[in-house]
This record gives C-alpha cells, structure tokens and sequence, in this order.
C-alpha cells in the first residue's frame, strides 16, 4: 500500500464483499486509489456467492441433471437418472463451486492491493467506521463510501419461522431432506426459481403470491407460458391471495392461512415475500441518512446517497438486485466517485430469471411498448420448431422480438427456455449496435442452435409485416 | 400452381432437398416462381436430416447426457447416467428428432406451394430433366435450375469397405453395437465429431490423419487445447501418417496399415477422410459441364456454373459443407438468378463443429492474421475462471477473442467448449455490427452465464493493451 497523501487511511472504503462491493473496489484499485473492502461474514463473495445465486444455480443444474427433466421427452415421462435423489445429492457440486468463487474473488482483490478487513462496520461518524470482529475493534477512516451491505430476507410477524419447517431463502438449502409438498409465499426471482426446481425434484408445490401473476415485471405472454408450465409440473398457483399466518402445527405440519380463508397444510414453507437492506445497524444516523421502511437507502444516478461522499450500489438500493447489473452499479458508483469519465457504451441491461425453465429478456416488454404508444410489431420461434430445440427435448421454449414497424429497430427481446440467460446477449449486441430485425434475418447462424430461433423470429416478424 | 406463362414446366428446377435445395426453392417461392424440388430419396432433407447432421448431433446430445461426461467433474471419474449403454440408447432420439425436421420441411414447401417430385434426376438437356422412380419416368423442364445434390463419403480403393466393420459416415449409427475399439480415419469435422464422441463413450480411439493437426483450418491454439482434450479422453492421435491398407481379419478384426510402417488392429474402422459431390450420375454431359476428380462443381461468386442458367449451392460446391452455410448460398443463387438485388448485410460466417468439445469461430485466426500482417491482440477467458463453466463442469473450455491493436476492432472469435456454437454468435454480431472491443468491455452479462466469457476475454485484451 502505497503512504497516504491524505489524513484518510484509505481513499476509499467499500463495505460489503457481493458483486456491487468487488467491482467498486476494484475499479478504484485500478485506478491506483487506496482501497479497503469490508465484509461482515468473514469471507468474501457476499450473498451472491455464500448463500444466494451460486448455491441457487449450482442446486439448479444438479435438479436439471439428475431428474433428467428435459430427457422425458425423449426417454419417457418415467425417465429419472437417479430414482432417489436426496438433498446432499443436489449440493454436492455447490460448496465446490462457492469454493472456486470465493479464490477467484480473494485473488483478484489481491492482485489489485485492496485490503481486505473482516468485521461489522458501522459509521462512527461522516467519515469513520468502526469495524468490530472476534479479532477486536478497530477504526478506519476514508475520504469516500460505498455501501454495498446487500439484503437479507424479509420476515413478517405473522410468519412463524422455526428455520426447519418455515423457513427464508437463506435457509433453504440446509433442508435435511426433501419434502413431499412445499408452499412458497412470494413470486418474485427467488421464490419463482426454488419453486420451479422443488417441482421439477417431483415435489408437490404450492405458490401463493399477491398479484395476479408470477414475476410481474417480466412480459405476459411469457410469464403465460410459464405459468402453463409451471402448472405441467404440478404446481399450484395461488395468485391474487395474501397470507394471514403461517405457523408450525403440533405434527410438525405447517398450516398457511390465507386471507381469503383457504388453508395449505404442507411439510414446509418457503417464505420469499421480499428482502429487506442490511443497513439497520450501520449507523447510518452518524451520517444523517435515513433508510425506507425496508431498509433501502435512496440514491441518484451516479448512485450517491444524500450524503454526496457515501455512494450505495447494489441490493441495498433495491430493484433490481441481480448479481450482474450490481456489479455495473459498483464500478459506476467508484467512477463517479473519482470524477472518471464513464466513457461507457449505452448498452440495455439483461435480466435473467433461473427458473426451470429460464427466462431471460433486454429491453421493453409488450406492455411498456404500448403504454408508450410505439408501434411495434414481433416476430416469435417456438424451440420445438427449431431443431437443437428437439435436440434437447426442450418444446415449451420460445423466443420474442419486439420490433419497431416502420424503422424494423428492435426494441425488445424475451426468450423463455433453456439457455435463455445466454441466448439474450444475442439480442442484446444487436440492440445495443442498432443492427435492427435486418441483421437477425440475414445472419447465419450454426445448425443446429437455439441462436437460429432469432433468425426464425426475424422472418415471422417480416411476414406479418408484409400483410 | 400457376399457368405457365413460357413454354417451360417450371421456372426453376432445384435438384436436391437438403439445406441448399430447400432455401433455393422456398426462395424462388416466395418471388412467386413456378419451383419444383426433385430428391432422389423419397423424403426430403437430404444428407443434413437423413444420415449427417441431425443424426450425429442427436447421438452427440444423448452421449453427453448418457455417459454424464460433463458431470464427473463434480460426481467423480466414476460416474456415469447409464453403466451399460448400448447404441439403441443413444439413437433413440434420432429418429424423433429425424421424423420432426422432415415434417417441419414437408410443411413449408408445401406452404410455399413448391411442388416436390421423388425420382433421381439427370439432364436430357440444358433444360430439362428426366426423373426416374419406382412410379414411373417423367421429364420435367424449367428456365433455370439450382444443383444441390449434395455428396457422399470417399471411398478409396485401398480399403474394403464391407458396411459392418469397415464404413464410412453413412452407416456409422448402423452399428449394432459398441466396439471396443475403434479406428477413425481422416481428422475432418466428420471424422473428429464421431472420433470424439466415440471416445467420450469409453471406446479406445485411434486417429489417423495425413495432416499434422485435425481440423486444419481452425485456429492453433484451439486444435492444442483440442488434442489435449481427445488425448485425455484415451484418443490415440497418429497425425501426419496416411493409410496404405485396410482389411478384415479372418477374425473378424480390422487391420489398417500405415504408409510408415505402423499397424492398427481394431473391431472397426470409420473411414472418414474427404467426400464426393453426387454428379456422376447427373448427365451433366448434357449440359457441357465437366465435374472434378471429387466430382465438385466449380461456381463463380453468384453460384453459377459455367452454364449461365445453371447454379450449384451445398456440399456439391465443396468446403464449408456446412448446414448453414449451404442454405445461404441456396438463397443467394435463387436471388441472383432471378434477378433480386441481395440488400443482405455482410455478416460473417460462423463455423461449427459439434465435437466433444464443441468448437466454434467467426473471423479469421491468428495464422491468418499474422500472414497478412495484422496488428492484433487476443483477449483470452477460459471457462474455468467463470461460474457458470464451474457450474456445468467444464474447465478445459475457451473463449478467444482477437482484436486490431489500435482500433479495437475485433477480428475474429474463437470458442472451445460447452455451447461454443450458440455463443459464437454473439461475437458475430459484434463483428457485423462493428461493436469492437470496447462493447464486450462494457456490456453487462448475465451472471452466471458462458456468455461473460466475452467480457473477461476483453478486461484480458485491455489489460495487455496497457502494458
């Protein structure tokens, strides 16, 4: 480390370790600022690598794999790869990966001389945080923040959790066993993906959300068809209804009450109605920032908290809370910390649900586009006409451009199915390079792909424009 | 169809239904041509649906999926879906897939109103063709004709094929059981696809080829990455040694002897080395047109031969031979000879070969970039560093990006590894759309997907810059 100019022990102190905390710290070690990042859990990755995303896919690609869903089509609806799969089937391939991460991210904060300190930060004043461990407590001082402590799950009063039986998304994976029937409160990401793996694993489940649909801000007529599949799965959805309690019954059974009077006894709840920032004791007071009632800190387009030395990046700010544009927010945040040119393309931000099956989109959806008045038009493939999508038994998938009639740019892309989340920066590039529904028509793709449902949705598009 | 407005039967004739034929005859179709399509198999499809493409990749998915080959990274060398898998296992969703494409093909001619006539065609004169079948002979006239007749394997007089223990790519899912071990001859995309897949199933795997390295005109780096993998599989790799011999042992076993001296004794051999364009037999005497040695026929750049009215497009035009590209030069050569002006975009074209691993590129490679004196850089991701191949298990993949030095244009993509042939696709669009190195630095990926690859490929190309 080199001495500090300043009076400050560090230029900039980071606190939380997820993807919005790495990236901010490591672009300003790029820039060669003195950095520190913080983190509560004694080991790095945060949320993301500890206890969310990666253990959430790891355990996806093990349910994909092991009950051998997408092979039914081909080997029978009886097909299983293993007949008995037990929960430590499902997480073997996970403390692996999380190890992988975990030395990829140490190695690269090392590599760029941030110094890593573990411990529970809190403000002690406008530019001070204390930092307590089972090591001690020191003080650091910095001359700029970036507040990237993440989220924990939101827990209402009237959910009974016992971590076994009722349990959050952070403790879903340490389920002994698994249960024969499973109700999940919440249709957002979290909530969406687990649901749709417990029921792929044969699990009966029952999903209990208050809109009327799963993953509102996804386009409809995709979230129809996952809906159709989710139901092919055996899942029930009970949308539009609120829960009224839920707690353990003396069986051991859990019994959820709704508002509307229906009762769900099953082996266990998953309860994923929403997270709540982790800034409650971060002495936020100290700074004269106050948080929203979900703990949230409010923040502008440079990502600058009301305090304009202490930026907030990543879960902690809310919507949209995924691992990839946290990381962006991060590295914009130090960026503009710094006073560095962001001399960034303007590229649309993807989303990527890891559902089974995934859903994955750019852009605006068929309910923005029209609310806006744009005259657009789109060109749809369905997997099951495309030959790797009969390659890999994969029928139900689709994929949707959203084009602008006249000037044929696209303006949206959602794609539901295997390989949506890859298949979108496709699209991505293509609207971020302004190469319209034209190129998607006349490139050629490798055969078989699931890349040339872009060029059959091309065509579609054009044909209907051509009546 | 319509009355015909000149004294010929049709305005286009195309010989052969495969990807070449069909995008010729839909395209004249859509410019409301008169079109027949003539396919000597009775099943339209042609090579791609019938015995090459759809079969081998079918065969690749369930090997993949059976052996688990992806999975033992995670479930020990051990493991496998399947102990005992037999060669009904592995085509069992051939034939699906098989039966699927045909009708998705027949549809579309139809739909189109293309009339399909079932015989082998040979021309009576410069235009017209007489059709033999079971049915009848009939002879059919047309203004213009599109050859895609498609080629078979090379069989060279110095190995007794006897279709059983000595055969060629057409019959090689015919086997009715696994050997022990197996001799592949030619290191084309052909013979590397079965070769590798072969050896993924357990089956010792010996490799012969003239050249030093397979796939000849793939970039270096990737085909050493690629060696390494065959190798590791138990391939035995004998390059730059051609076949003097090939034989049947009174035991059953097949003899093949080496120019240098060596001898492998095998339960079969898959002679794969080179294919032969389907003219013989085309009375292309007729015409005036003379055929090479491999009985290719020679086009200009609009896919004509040197009978104005009569174009090729397919594996009778020889190399790529690839499904994609040969539909596109079907299109084409309709376009160019109807007159349409071809407003397509230039894009570049991918190539596939659907090994395990699968390879994939677009642009040139760096032999190639060298010799014409370039000034490039790579930008190297490897799979390992990135979740989502920790996630499937496949460490050895590779993405590689090259890049002018100074403009950051980026001049070729070249993938080794899981999915390479859907994830090319994005640096082809990138490359058309001239998004250069900067769009992959700065575009948000979903997190975890192979597709980050392309934005640590470009942090890695960056960061040599700099130095």
């Amino acid at each position: 480390m080199k001495k500090a100019p300043t009076s400050y022990d560090y230029d900039l102190i980071v606190i939380g370790c997820g993807p919005a905390g790495q990236r901010a710290a490591i672009q300003a070690a790029k820039i060669r600022k003195r950095v520190a990042i913080i983190d509560s859990r004694e080991v790095v990755g945060g949320v993301c690598v500890n206890t969310g995303t990666i253990p959430s896919k790891s355990f996806k690609e093990a349910v994909l794999f092991l009950t051998g869903i997408r092979q039914r089509n081909i080997y029978g609806a009886g097909f299983r790869v293993k007949t008995d799969i037990q929960m430590a089937d499902l997480t073997l391939r996970c403390n692996h990966v999380m190890q992988v991460e975990i030395e990829t991210i140490k190695n690269q904060l090392q590599r760029n001389r941030v110094d890593t300190l573990y411990g529970h930060a809190a403000f002690v004043g406008p530019h001070t945080v204390e930092i307590v461990s089972s090591a001690g407590t020191t003080r650091k001082s910095a001359e700029r923040f970036v507040v990237a402590v993440g989220a924990r799950p939101y827990r209402p009063p009237n959910v009974e959790f016992n971590g076994s039986s009722i349990f959050d998304s952070d403790d879903v994976l340490n389920l002994k066993k698994l249960p024969r029937d499973l109700t999940v409160v919440g249709g957002g990401v979290i909530g969406t993906e687990y649901a749709s793996m417990f029921a792929a694993l044969g699990v009966n489940v029952t999903m209990v959300d208050q809109r009327k649909r799963l993953l509102g801000f996804v386009d409809e007529e995709l979230i129809d068809c996952f809906h159709y599949q989710m139901r092919s799965m055996g899942v029930q959805l009970r949308l539009g209804e609120e829960v009224a309690s839920c707690k353990s019954r003396e069986d051991g059974q859990v019994v959820t009450v709704l508002k509307s009077g229906k009762v769900i006894v099953s082996d266990c709840v998953l309860y994923s109605a929403g997270r709540v920032s982790a800034t409650n004791d971060l002495g936020l007071d100290k700074l004269g920032l106050v948080a929203d009632e979900r703990g949230k800190l409010a923040v502008n387009d440079n990502f600058q908290t009301e305090v304009s030395h202490v930026y907030a990046a990543g879960d902690v700010i809310g919507f949209p809370a995924l691992a990839s544009t946290s990381a962006r927010q991060g590295r914009l945040a130090t960026c503009h910390a710094f006073g560095i040119e962001e001399q960034s393309m303007d590229v649309p931000l993807p989303f990527g649900i890891y559902a089974i099956p995934e859903i994955s989109y750019v852009g605006r959806n068929e309910d923005e586009l029209t609310r806006e008045g744009v005259p657009y038009e789109s060109g749809i493939a369905r997997y099951r006409e495309i030959a790797r999508g009969q390659l890999l038994g994969d029928v139900n998938g689709m994929l949707k451009v959203l084009f602008h009639r006249e000037s044929g740019e696209v303006l949206g892309v959602h794609i539901i199915g295997e390989y949506a989340t890859e298949l979108i920066h496709i699209g991505q590039a293509v609207m971020a390079l302004k190469g319209g529904l034209n190129y998607l028509k006349d490139a050629v793709f490798n055969y078989p792909t699931l890349a040339e449902c872009y060029k059959v949705a091309a065509l579609d598009g054009y044909n209907k424009l051509r009546k």
